[in-house]
Protein backbone atom coordinates (compact mmCIF):
# COMPACT_ATOMS: atom_id res chain seq x y z
CA UNK A 1 0.00 0.00 0.00
CA UNK A 2 1.66 3.25 -0.66
CA UNK A 3 0.12 6.75 0.62
CA UNK A 4 0.49 10.23 0.15
CA UNK A 5 1.48 12.54 2.82
CA UNK A 6 -1.25 13.78 4.08
CA UNK A 7 -2.96 10.86 4.29
CA UNK A 8 -0.19 9.44 6.16
CA UNK A 9 -0.35 12.16 8.32
CA UNK A 10 -3.43 10.66 8.91
CA UNK A 11 -3.39 7.39 9.54
CA UNK A 12 0.21 7.53 11.35
CA UNK A 13 -0.13 7.78 15.51
CA UNK A 14 3.28 8.15 17.64
CA UNK A 15 4.18 7.81 21.22
CA UNK A 16 7.04 8.55 22.95
CA UNK A 17 7.85 7.26 26.42
CA UNK A 18 10.40 7.12 29.59
CA UNK A 19 9.72 4.93 31.95
CA UNK A 20 11.32 6.27 35.33
CA UNK A 21 12.06 2.77 38.09
CA UNK A 22 13.12 4.45 40.99
CA UNK A 23 15.78 1.75 41.83
CA UNK A 24 19.75 1.16 41.84
CA UNK A 25 18.64 -1.97 39.72
CA UNK A 26 16.78 0.72 36.85
CA UNK A 27 18.59 -0.59 34.21
CA UNK A 28 17.36 -3.89 34.33
CA UNK A 29 13.87 -3.36 34.58
CA UNK A 30 13.57 -1.30 31.71
CA UNK A 31 15.45 -3.35 29.33
CA UNK A 32 13.71 -6.07 30.86
CA UNK A 33 10.16 -4.60 30.45
CA UNK A 34 10.99 -3.51 26.39
CA UNK A 35 12.04 -7.25 26.04
CA UNK A 36 8.85 -8.76 27.03
CA UNK A 37 6.35 -6.15 24.64
CA UNK A 38 5.61 -7.97 21.24
CA UNK A 39 7.25 -4.84 19.21
CA UNK A 40 5.89 -7.09 15.25
CA UNK A 41 3.26 -4.80 14.52
CA UNK A 42 4.63 -0.58 15.46
CA UNK A 43 7.89 0.63 14.41
CA UNK A 44 10.17 0.89 16.89
CA UNK A 45 13.19 2.95 17.70
CA UNK A 46 15.00 3.63 21.15
CA UNK A 47 17.20 6.13 21.66
CA UNK A 48 19.05 7.95 24.75
CA UNK A 49 16.52 9.72 26.11
CA UNK A 50 12.92 7.85 25.25
CA UNK A 51 11.45 5.07 23.01
CA UNK A 52 9.18 5.67 20.53
CA UNK A 53 6.52 3.49 18.94
CA UNK A 54 4.69 4.44 15.15
CA UNK A 55 1.94 2.73 13.86
CA UNK A 56 -2.06 2.98 14.45
CA UNK A 57 -3.51 4.75 17.25
CA UNK A 58 -4.69 0.75 18.89
CA UNK A 59 -1.42 -0.65 18.22
CA UNK A 60 0.85 1.80 19.69
CA UNK A 61 -1.32 1.91 22.65
CA UNK A 62 -1.70 -1.64 22.81
CA UNK A 63 2.52 -1.82 23.22
CA UNK A 64 3.06 1.10 25.72
CA UNK A 65 0.19 -0.53 27.96
CA UNK A 66 2.44 -3.47 27.48
CA UNK A 67 5.48 -2.10 28.51
CA UNK A 68 4.13 -0.27 31.62
CA UNK A 69 2.58 -3.11 33.24
CA UNK A 70 5.41 -5.36 31.98
CA UNK A 71 7.94 -2.53 34.18
CA UNK A 72 5.68 -3.37 37.61
CA UNK A 73 8.08 -4.79 40.10
CA UNK A 74 6.68 -4.96 44.00
CA UNK A 75 7.61 -2.43 45.71
CA UNK A 76 9.78 -0.40 43.28
CA UNK A 77 8.45 3.16 42.58
CA UNK A 78 8.20 3.69 38.71
CA UNK A 79 6.95 6.51 36.76
CA UNK A 80 6.08 6.21 32.95
CA UNK A 81 5.97 9.79 31.19
CA UNK A 82 4.20 9.58 27.91
CA UNK A 83 3.49 12.22 24.95
CA UNK A 84 0.97 10.75 22.44
CA UNK A 85 1.13 12.88 19.15
CA UNK A 86 -1.22 12.33 15.86
CA UNK A 87 -1.42 14.42 12.68
CA UNK A 88 1.49 17.14 13.52
CA UNK A 89 2.40 18.91 10.13
CA UNK A 90 6.52 18.79 10.65
CA UNK A 91 5.71 15.06 10.56
CA UNK A 92 8.18 13.49 7.66
CA UNK A 93 6.12 10.41 7.74
CA UNK A 94 9.49 8.46 7.15
CA UNK A 95 8.60 5.47 9.76
CA UNK A 96 5.67 3.85 10.64
CA UNK A 97 4.39 0.84 10.69
CA UNK A 98 0.64 0.63 9.32
CA UNK A 99 -0.17 -2.95 7.54
CA UNK A 100 -0.84 -5.16 10.62
CA UNK A 101 -3.22 -7.74 10.62
CA UNK A 102 -3.56 -7.67 14.33
CA UNK A 103 -3.82 -4.68 16.80
CA UNK A 104 -3.66 -5.81 19.76
CA UNK A 105 -1.12 -8.61 19.99
CA UNK A 106 -0.43 -7.62 23.96
CA UNK A 107 -3.57 -7.91 24.98
CA UNK A 108 -3.77 -10.88 26.60
CA UNK A 109 -0.73 -10.57 28.52
CA UNK A 110 -1.06 -7.18 29.40
CA UNK A 111 -4.57 -8.03 31.32
CA UNK A 112 -2.91 -10.34 33.37
CA UNK A 113 -0.83 -7.61 35.46
CA UNK A 114 -3.09 -5.63 37.71
CA UNK A 115 -2.45 -2.83 40.26
CA UNK A 116 -3.47 1.11 40.65
CA UNK A 117 -1.77 4.01 39.65
CA UNK A 118 -1.81 8.02 40.14
CA UNK A 119 -1.17 10.42 37.51
CA UNK A 120 -2.08 12.88 35.15
CA UNK A 121 -2.48 14.41 31.68
CA UNK A 122 -2.69 17.25 29.27
CA UNK A 123 -4.77 17.37 26.35
CA UNK A 124 -3.26 19.58 23.32
CA UNK A 125 -5.59 20.33 20.35
CA UNK A 126 -3.51 21.91 17.84
CA UNK A 127 -4.35 24.38 15.13
CA UNK A 128 -7.88 25.64 16.36
CA UNK A 129 -9.46 28.61 18.85
CA UNK A 130 -12.10 26.34 20.26
CA UNK A 131 -10.10 23.69 22.23
CA UNK A 132 -11.77 24.19 25.53
CA UNK A 133 -14.62 22.37 24.68
CA UNK A 134 -12.78 19.14 23.67
CA UNK A 135 -10.85 19.58 26.99
CA UNK A 136 -13.79 19.98 29.23
CA UNK A 137 -15.58 17.10 27.20
CA UNK A 138 -12.67 14.33 27.59
CA UNK A 139 -12.62 15.68 31.72
CA UNK A 140 -16.57 15.00 31.66
CA UNK A 141 -16.01 11.56 30.63
CA UNK A 142 -13.35 10.77 33.36
CA UNK A 143 -15.28 11.62 35.92
CA UNK A 144 -18.17 9.35 34.78
CA UNK A 145 -15.41 6.81 34.67
CA UNK A 146 -13.99 7.81 37.58
CA UNK A 147 -10.35 7.62 36.85
CA UNK A 148 -9.93 11.20 37.80
CA UNK A 149 -9.70 13.15 40.81
CA UNK A 150 -10.82 16.54 41.37
CA UNK A 151 -8.69 20.09 40.97
CA UNK A 152 -5.03 20.67 39.59
CA UNK A 153 -3.81 23.47 37.53
CA UNK A 154 -2.71 22.63 33.98
CA UNK A 155 -3.11 19.15 33.76
CA UNK A 156 -6.52 16.51 35.22
CA UNK A 157 -5.70 14.23 38.11
CA UNK A 158 -5.57 10.36 37.17
CA UNK A 159 -6.02 7.45 39.58
CA UNK A 160 -7.43 4.22 39.92
CA UNK A 161 -7.22 0.60 38.08
CA UNK A 162 -4.03 0.34 35.67
CA UNK A 163 -6.47 -0.82 32.84
CA UNK A 164 -8.93 1.71 33.70
CA UNK A 165 -7.02 4.31 33.29
CA UNK A 166 -5.74 3.45 30.15
CA UNK A 167 -9.24 2.49 28.27
CA UNK A 168 -9.97 6.06 29.23
CA UNK A 169 -6.56 7.39 27.93
CA UNK A 170 -7.24 5.66 24.53
CA UNK A 171 -10.62 7.11 24.90
CA UNK A 172 -9.42 10.38 24.78
CA UNK A 173 -7.30 9.36 21.04
CA UNK A 174 -10.35 8.22 19.95
CA UNK A 175 -12.57 11.38 21.01
CA UNK A 176 -9.91 14.11 20.07
CA UNK A 177 -9.20 12.29 16.51
CA UNK A 178 -12.98 12.79 15.74
CA UNK A 179 -12.21 17.06 16.20
CA UNK A 180 -8.87 17.86 15.21
CA UNK A 181 -6.40 16.73 13.20
CA UNK A 182 -3.07 17.48 15.23
CA UNK A 183 -3.58 17.23 18.89
CA UNK A 184 -1.05 15.86 21.70
CA UNK A 185 -1.42 14.12 25.26
CA UNK A 186 0.80 14.76 27.52
CA UNK A 187 0.99 12.12 30.39
CA UNK A 188 2.44 10.64 33.69
CA UNK A 189 1.89 7.40 35.74
CA UNK A 190 3.13 5.76 38.47
CA UNK A 191 2.58 3.23 41.52
CA UNK A 192 4.03 2.06 44.73
CA UNK A 193 4.11 5.24 45.75
CA UNK A 194 6.21 5.48 49.49
CA UNK A 195 3.08 6.44 50.81
CA UNK A 196 0.47 4.20 48.94
CA UNK A 197 -1.56 5.04 45.66
CA UNK B 1 -2.38 45.41 43.49
CA UNK B 2 -5.40 43.72 42.09
CA UNK B 3 -6.08 42.19 38.89
CA UNK B 4 -8.66 41.11 36.74
CA UNK B 5 -8.53 37.61 35.58
CA UNK B 6 -7.66 38.41 31.93
CA UNK B 7 -4.47 40.22 33.44
CA UNK B 8 -3.67 37.19 35.38
CA UNK B 9 -3.59 34.84 32.64
CA UNK B 10 -0.84 36.88 30.73
CA UNK B 11 1.35 37.62 33.92
CA UNK B 12 1.07 33.92 35.86
CA UNK B 13 2.94 31.71 34.60
CA UNK B 14 3.11 27.78 35.99
CA UNK B 15 5.76 25.02 35.82
CA UNK B 16 4.98 21.44 36.72
CA UNK B 17 7.75 19.00 37.28
CA UNK B 18 8.37 15.45 38.38
CA UNK B 19 11.94 14.50 39.59
CA UNK B 20 12.97 10.63 38.88
CA UNK B 21 15.97 9.46 40.63
CA UNK B 22 16.80 6.10 38.95
CA UNK B 23 18.22 4.69 42.69
CA UNK B 24 17.08 3.06 45.68
CA UNK B 25 17.34 6.48 48.04
CA UNK B 26 14.89 8.35 45.76
CA UNK B 27 12.78 10.02 48.38
CA UNK B 28 16.06 11.09 49.88
CA UNK B 29 16.99 12.78 46.90
CA UNK B 30 13.82 14.56 46.07
CA UNK B 31 12.38 15.91 49.72
CA UNK B 32 16.10 17.53 49.92
CA UNK B 33 16.19 18.50 46.44
CA UNK B 34 13.04 20.60 46.77
CA UNK B 35 14.49 21.93 50.47
CA UNK B 36 17.21 23.60 49.10
CA UNK B 37 15.51 26.13 46.85
CA UNK B 38 14.26 29.19 47.91
CA UNK B 39 10.53 29.41 46.76
CA UNK B 40 9.61 32.83 48.64
CA UNK B 41 9.41 34.43 44.99
CA UNK B 42 6.70 31.88 43.55
CA UNK B 43 3.52 29.88 44.90
CA UNK B 44 4.30 26.49 45.36
CA UNK B 45 2.46 23.49 46.05
CA UNK B 46 3.34 19.61 45.82
CA UNK B 47 0.97 16.76 45.42
CA UNK B 48 1.12 12.95 44.73
CA UNK B 49 2.67 13.07 41.36
CA UNK B 50 4.30 16.18 40.95
CA UNK B 51 4.82 20.04 42.20
CA UNK B 52 4.25 23.65 40.53
CA UNK B 53 5.04 26.45 41.27
CA UNK B 54 3.71 29.75 39.50
CA UNK B 55 4.49 33.48 39.03
CA UNK B 56 6.24 35.21 37.00
CA UNK B 57 8.37 34.14 34.17
CA UNK B 58 11.66 34.71 35.31
CA UNK B 59 10.94 33.35 38.74
CA UNK B 60 9.87 30.22 38.24
CA UNK B 61 12.46 29.15 35.75
CA UNK B 62 14.62 30.29 38.40
CA UNK B 63 13.03 27.91 40.68
CA UNK B 64 12.74 24.86 38.69
CA UNK B 65 16.37 24.89 37.63
CA UNK B 66 17.84 25.22 41.18
CA UNK B 67 15.76 22.17 42.10
CA UNK B 68 17.08 20.13 39.56
CA UNK B 69 20.67 21.13 39.79
CA UNK B 70 19.84 20.46 43.35
CA UNK B 71 19.02 16.91 42.51
CA UNK B 72 22.57 16.14 41.26
CA UNK B 73 23.88 13.55 42.60
CA UNK B 74 27.66 12.40 41.24
CA UNK B 75 26.76 8.96 39.78
CA UNK B 76 22.91 8.97 40.25
CA UNK B 77 20.90 8.26 36.96
CA UNK B 78 17.98 11.04 37.18
CA UNK B 79 15.44 12.38 35.12
CA UNK B 80 13.07 15.55 35.38
CA UNK B 81 9.61 16.23 33.36
CA UNK B 82 8.70 19.99 33.33
CA UNK B 83 5.41 21.13 31.95
CA UNK B 84 6.22 25.04 31.69
CA UNK B 85 2.47 26.58 30.84
CA UNK B 86 1.33 30.18 30.03
CA UNK B 87 -2.39 31.53 29.29
CA UNK B 88 -4.01 28.09 29.75
CA UNK B 89 -8.34 29.63 29.40
CA UNK B 90 -9.01 27.11 32.09
CA UNK B 91 -6.66 28.42 34.56
CA UNK B 92 -8.65 29.49 37.46
CA UNK B 93 -5.86 32.56 38.09
CA UNK B 94 -6.16 31.84 42.17
CA UNK B 95 -3.01 30.27 42.85
CA UNK B 96 0.32 32.55 42.32
CA UNK B 97 2.98 35.08 43.54
CA UNK B 98 3.47 37.92 41.07
CA UNK B 99 4.84 40.89 43.67
CA UNK B 100 8.25 39.84 43.69
CA UNK B 101 11.30 42.18 44.24
CA UNK B 102 13.91 39.85 42.99
CA UNK B 103 12.80 36.89 40.26
CA UNK B 104 16.36 35.26 40.33
CA UNK B 105 16.91 34.41 44.09
CA UNK B 106 18.26 30.97 43.29
CA UNK B 107 20.70 31.71 40.23
CA UNK B 108 24.09 32.17 42.34
CA UNK B 109 23.73 29.19 43.88
CA UNK B 110 22.81 27.77 41.21
CA UNK B 111 25.17 28.56 38.92
CA UNK B 112 27.61 26.70 41.59
CA UNK B 113 26.24 23.61 40.07
CA UNK B 114 27.37 22.34 36.51
CA UNK B 115 27.32 19.29 34.58
CA UNK B 116 25.63 18.16 31.00
CA UNK B 117 22.53 16.77 30.34
CA UNK B 118 20.49 15.22 27.42
CA UNK B 119 16.93 15.59 26.73
CA UNK B 120 13.76 16.78 24.54
CA UNK B 121 11.45 19.47 24.47
CA UNK B 122 8.28 20.35 22.61
CA UNK B 123 6.58 23.71 22.75
CA UNK B 124 3.08 23.56 21.80
CA UNK B 125 1.28 27.36 20.89
CA UNK B 126 -2.29 27.13 21.22
CA UNK B 127 -5.17 28.75 19.71
CA UNK B 128 -3.55 29.86 16.15
CA UNK B 129 -3.38 28.02 12.74
CA UNK B 130 0.17 28.84 11.65
CA UNK B 131 2.06 27.97 15.15
CA UNK B 132 4.78 25.75 13.03
CA UNK B 133 6.12 29.02 12.27
CA UNK B 134 6.91 29.92 15.34
CA UNK B 135 8.60 26.59 16.21
CA UNK B 136 10.96 26.95 13.39
CA UNK B 137 12.07 29.85 14.67
CA UNK B 138 12.92 28.08 17.90
CA UNK B 139 14.74 25.35 16.64
CA UNK B 140 16.90 27.67 14.52
CA UNK B 141 17.84 28.97 17.86
CA UNK B 142 18.47 25.60 19.79
CA UNK B 143 21.20 25.38 16.69
CA UNK B 144 22.58 28.23 17.12
CA UNK B 145 23.44 27.55 20.52
CA UNK B 146 24.51 24.51 19.99
CA UNK B 147 22.50 22.79 22.31
CA UNK B 148 20.46 20.84 20.33
CA UNK B 149 20.96 17.65 18.22
CA UNK B 150 19.89 16.54 14.72
CA UNK B 151 16.72 14.41 14.33
CA UNK B 152 13.72 13.40 16.52
CA UNK B 153 10.05 12.92 15.56
CA UNK B 154 7.95 14.70 17.92
CA UNK B 155 10.31 16.67 19.95
CA UNK B 156 13.56 18.53 19.84
CA UNK B 157 16.33 16.74 21.00
CA UNK B 158 19.11 18.79 24.02
CA UNK B 159 22.16 17.96 24.74
CA UNK B 160 24.94 19.75 26.43
CA UNK B 161 25.70 22.23 29.75
CA UNK B 162 22.70 22.17 32.08
CA UNK B 163 22.57 26.27 32.48
CA UNK B 164 22.94 26.26 28.63
CA UNK B 165 19.95 24.35 28.01
CA UNK B 166 17.98 26.55 30.70
CA UNK B 167 18.63 30.12 29.12
CA UNK B 168 17.78 28.37 26.03
CA UNK B 169 14.88 27.06 27.50
CA UNK B 170 13.91 30.22 28.77
CA UNK B 171 14.36 31.75 25.47
CA UNK B 172 11.61 29.51 23.71
CA UNK B 173 9.56 30.72 26.88
CA UNK B 174 10.36 34.21 26.14
CA UNK B 175 10.18 34.07 22.19
CA UNK B 176 7.00 32.09 22.89
CA UNK B 177 5.23 34.81 25.07
CA UNK B 178 5.51 37.52 21.99
CA UNK B 179 3.45 35.37 19.54
CA UNK B 180 0.64 33.51 21.77
CA UNK B 181 -1.37 34.16 24.60
CA UNK B 182 -1.56 30.50 25.40
CA UNK B 183 1.50 28.14 25.18
CA UNK B 184 2.96 25.07 26.36
CA UNK B 185 6.53 23.31 26.69
CA UNK B 186 7.09 19.72 27.56
CA UNK B 187 10.61 19.23 28.15
CA UNK B 188 12.34 15.81 29.80
CA UNK B 189 16.26 16.21 30.93
CA UNK B 190 18.21 13.68 32.65
CA UNK B 191 22.09 13.41 33.47
CA UNK B 192 24.28 10.81 34.43
CA UNK B 193 23.17 7.83 31.82
CA UNK B 194 25.24 4.57 32.45
CA UNK B 195 26.63 5.56 29.42
CA UNK B 196 27.51 8.69 29.25
CA UNK B 197 25.95 11.68 28.50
Amino acid sequence: MTHKKEELRDLINGIQFNLSPMSDNFVDIILSSLDKVDTSHVWSNTDKVSTLYRGTRKAVWDAVRAVYVQSYKEGVHTSIHMTFSKGCPGDGCDNYKLDVEKEDVNNEESRKIDFDLAGKFSLYPMGSGDYMDLIYDVIEEGKKRDVTREGGDYATKLKGNVHDVFDYLEYVAERSNEDVDHYIMEITLAHNFPEGE
